[in-house]
C-alpha cells in the first residue's frame, strides 16, 4: 500500500507503438532500396526529404525544432524552464545500400517515446526532454564519422567539420547549404543525460538469447588513411622489375591487415572498407592508391603495438613494391566507459519489465560514445538478426524494437520524474 | 649512272618536319595536363576539340575527310582512281593523365608524311594514300581496347562496339553522338598495306641503342574481367570469421597475379590496372569487387596453362574468403606476326637512311595488330626514354620522332611509286 501514493509511471501504449511504427515506416520509405534497405547518404536528396519529414513530425507533436550549424536537428520539449535536459537520439543518415534500422531506429524511437511520455505526464517533471538527429554519423560520404555529435561536444571543431570533403570535393558545408540544413548555433543546452537506442549490428544478443543489451564500454579503434604512390606505366611492355605498382602495394597491405586479425584472434577486428586508386585504367600501372584501414580492439595496448609494427610492415611493402607510403590521417579512439549509474538503471528497468538483458561491449562507434565525454550517457542495444548490418538485409523484429522503446520510456520516466532517485 | 633515269625519291624536308612539329605541338596542347602529359579520353570534350582540329588540318592539306560509324576519321588522298590504298595512322585518344606521344605521334606523323609526299610527287603513283585516327584504341574509357580498328576489320561488330558502356553507363554510341562523331559507313577501301608509327613504350631500343624498331610479331595476351561477390557488413562488430569480404578476395588475387610473373620470369607480364569496389565505404565490408586482369606472354602455351591454373587459384581464393567469383569477360589475343615483306622493307629503308634498326617484338597491342588480320601491316617503333609510357612524363626526342617519319616516307615512296618492287 505504500506505493499507492506514487502516480503510475507512463508506459508505451499500443497507440504509442503504432505512432512509432508509422514514423519508422516513413523513415524506411525515404531512400529505400529495391532490396528493402536504405541508401540515405548525408545531405543527399533523400536525407533532405527525411529531415523535412522528421521536422514536420516533431512540430506536429509539439516539439520546438532547432537546426544547428552542422545540421544536427534538435526537437526540444521544454517542460520546466531552466531545468537540465535529457537528450535522446541517434542518426538518420545511412551507409550506401545500408540497413533501415541503423540510426533511424534510435531517432524515431526517441522521438516517439518522448512524445508518448509528454502526452501521459500527470506530474511536473524535473527535466526537459529533447530528441536529436546527429549529422553524418556513418562517415560514409564525409570523414571522419560521428561528425555532428563530435562538433556538439567540441571534440571536432565546427570549422574543420564544415570543411570535410566528399569524394567529389564537395564540402559538408556546401552540401548542408544545398539541402537547407546549415542552421544556427544552438543556445546552451545543459545535459543531465544522453540516451541512445540502437540495433546491435553484431551477433551477441542473438547468440546469448537476450532481448536488451546495455553497453558498458566500447572497444578502442585505430583508423588510418594511408596512400601508396608508385609510377604510372604501361601494363604491357613495362618490365616487371621496373614497375612501381601502387595497387599491388595496396593489395599486400589489405592482406596484411587481415593477417593481423587472424594472428590475434577475437580480440582484434580489422578491415579495409575503402580503396581509391588512380588512374584506375585496365592498361595502366596504378600511380596512387589510398586505403582506409581500421583496427579495433578491446585491448588498447595491442593497438598501440600495432601502430608501430604495422607502420613498419607498410614500409616493407613500400620497399618491396618500389613505392612510397604516407600516413594521411590517423585517429585513435580510446576504449571508453559509458555511465555506470545509467547502465545499472537500464538493466534494472529492463528486468522490471520482464526482459532478459545483459551488459555488453560495443565494437562500433556511436554518437553515445561522443556524448559520453560530455555528460552521463547510456547506449541500449536490441538484437540484430544474424548480426548483419550495413547491409540491405539488416533486420530487427518489431517486438524487439518495441522492447527497446519500453526500456527507454522507463528510463526517461525515472530520470525526468524522480531524477534524484535515479542519478 | 644507271640510277639517273629514276626520279629522286621524295624525302622529308626541314619544312616538312616543321609542319609535323606544329601539328604534333597542337595535339600536345589539347587535353594537356599541368605535368606535360595528355588527358584525352575517347569522346571527351578534349577528344572532340582534337578531332575538330585534325579534320580542319586534313582539309587544309587537300585530304578528303570521312568519319565512319564508329568515329574513325579517315583523311583520303585519291591519287589514282580505283587503285588500292596504303593506310597509315594510329589513335588520338590517351590514357587518363597519360603521355602525349602514345598514338598521337602515329596519327600526326602519318598525316604530315603523306602531305609531304603528295607535295613532292613528280610521277604518277600506283597507290592511293590515306591517314586514319582509330577510335578508342586505349580502352581506358570503353572496353575492349582497339575498338575502331577492330570494327574496321570486322573482328568486332559495330553493334557490339557502339553498345560498350563507360563506368557511368554512357554508351560509346551516345558519347560519339554527343561530340558529333557518329558518322556514316565508309565506302569500300581496298588496302594494299597498313603502316603505323608508334613510340616503343618499353626499354629495349634504348637498352640496345637502336633508333628504329621494326615489330615482327606481338606477344599473346589473356585479359580477364573478374568479379568477387561477398556480403556487405559492419567493419566493427561483425565477427571476422563471418565476414565475406570481396575486397580481401580481390587483394589476394592481385597478389597472386603478380606472383605468376615472379614465378615465370621475363616471358610473362601480368597486371591488375583497374579495380572497382562497392560500396567502398570506410566502415563497410566490401560487397563486390571487379578486377581487370592481364597476362601477356610470348608463350601462348603458358597463357593456356594459366587460363586453367589461375581459374583454380581464384576458386581457392573465393573459398578462403567465403565469396563467389565469376568471370565476366575473357579475351584471348593470340601471338601475331606482322607482314614479313613490309618488315624487311622497313629494315632496309632504315639502313639506307643510315639509322640503326632492329627487328623486335611488341608486348602491347596496337591498331596495326588489328589491321594485320586484314592486310599486310607494318609497325615501326621509335625509342621511349626510360621505357616509360601511359605516364605524363612519357618522352621521345624530336630527332627520334623525325627518324620515324623518314622511314615512313621511304616506305610510302617505295610502296606507292614502285609497288611491285616492294611487295
Amino acid at each position: 500500500m505504500s506505493t499507492s501514493s506514487i502516480p503510475a509511471r507512463p508506459r508505451m501504449t499500443s497507440q504509442d507503438y503504432q505512432a512509432f511504427d508509422a514514423l519508422f515506416a516513413l523513415s524506411s520509405s525515404i531512400g529505400s532500396t529495391d532490396a528493402g534497405g536504405l541508401h540515405r547518404l548525408t545531405a543527399s536528396a533523400a536525407d533532405k526529404q527525411m529531415r523535412d519529414a522528421f521536422c514536420l513530425w516533431l512540430k506536429q507533436q509539439g516539439f520546438s525544432v532547432h537546426v544547428d550549424e552542422i545540421g544536427n536537428i534538435f526537437g526540444l520539449m521544454t517542460l520546466v524552464e531552466g531545468a537540465p535536459w535529457i537528450l535522446c537520439g541517434s542518426h538518420l543518415d545511412s551507409q550506401p545500400q545500408g540497413g533501415r534500422f541503423d540510426g533511424a531506429y534510435g531517432v524515431t524511437g526517441a522521438a516517439a517515446t518522448i512524445a508518448a511520455l509528454v502526452r501521459q505526464l500527470s506530474e511536473k517533471p524535473a527535466r526537459n526532454l529533447a530528441v536529436v538527429n546527429w549529422t553524418n554519423e556513418e562517415g560514409a560520404r564525409f570523414q571522419p564519422s560521428l561528425t555532428g555529435s563530435s562538433v556538439f561536444t567540441g571534440a571536432l571543431s565546427l570549422k574543420h567539420a564544415l570543411a570535410c570533403e566528399d569524394a567529389e570535393g564537395v564540402t559538408l558545408q556546401a552540401a548542408l547549404r544545398s539541402i537547407g540544413y546549415d542552421g544556427n548555433a544552438l543556445p546552451p543546452l545543459p545535459l543531465a543525460a544522453y540516451l541512445e537506442l540502437h540495433v546491435e549490428q553484431g551477433p551477441h544478443l542473438e547468440q546469448q538469447q537476450k532481448q536488451i543489451g546495455v553497453v558498458t564500454e566500447t572497444w578502442a579503434a585505430l583508423k588510418w588513411q594511408v596512400t601508396f604512390r608508385g609510377e604510372q606505366n604501361h601494363t604491357g611492355p613495362a618490365l616487371m622489375s621496373r614497375r612501381r605498382d601502387a595497387l599491388l602495394a595496396a593489395a599486400l597491405t589489405i592482406v596484411a591487415v587481415r593477417a593481423e586479425a587472424d594472428r590475434h584472434g577475437e580480440v582484434l577486428h580489422t578491415s579495409v572498407g575503402r580503396l581509391e586508386t588512380a588512374p584506375n585504367s585496365p592498361n595502366v600501372v596504378t600511380r596512387e592508391a589510398t586505403l582506409f584501414i581500421e583496427f579495433r580492439s578491446v585491448d588498447e595496448a595491442l593497438l598501440q603495438q600495432l601502430r608501430d609494427s604495422f607502420s613498419q610492415q607498410m614500409q616493407s611493402i613500400a620497399q618491396q613494391t618500389a613505392t612510397d607510403v604516407s600516413l594521411d590521417r590517423a585517429q585513435f579512439r580510446p576504449r571508453q566507459q559509458l555511465d555506470n549509474s545509467l547502465s545499472q538503471l537500464a538493466l534494472a528497468q529492463a528486468e522490471k519489465l520482464g526482459f532478459s538483458a545483459m551488459p555488453m561491449r560495443s565494437v562500433a562507434g556511436h554518437d553515445a560514445i561522443s556524448l559520453s565525454y560530455h555528460c552521463p550517457s547510456a547506449l541500449l542495444f536490441v538484437p540484430s538478426v544474424n548480426g548483419l548490418s550495413h547491409n540491405e538485409r539488416e533486420f530487427t523484429a518489431e517486438q524487439d524494437l518495441h522492447r527497446g522503446l519500453d526500456v527507454l520510456m522507463a528510463m526517461l520516466s525515472e530520470l525526468s520524474l524522480a531524477p534524484e532517485a535515479a542519478e
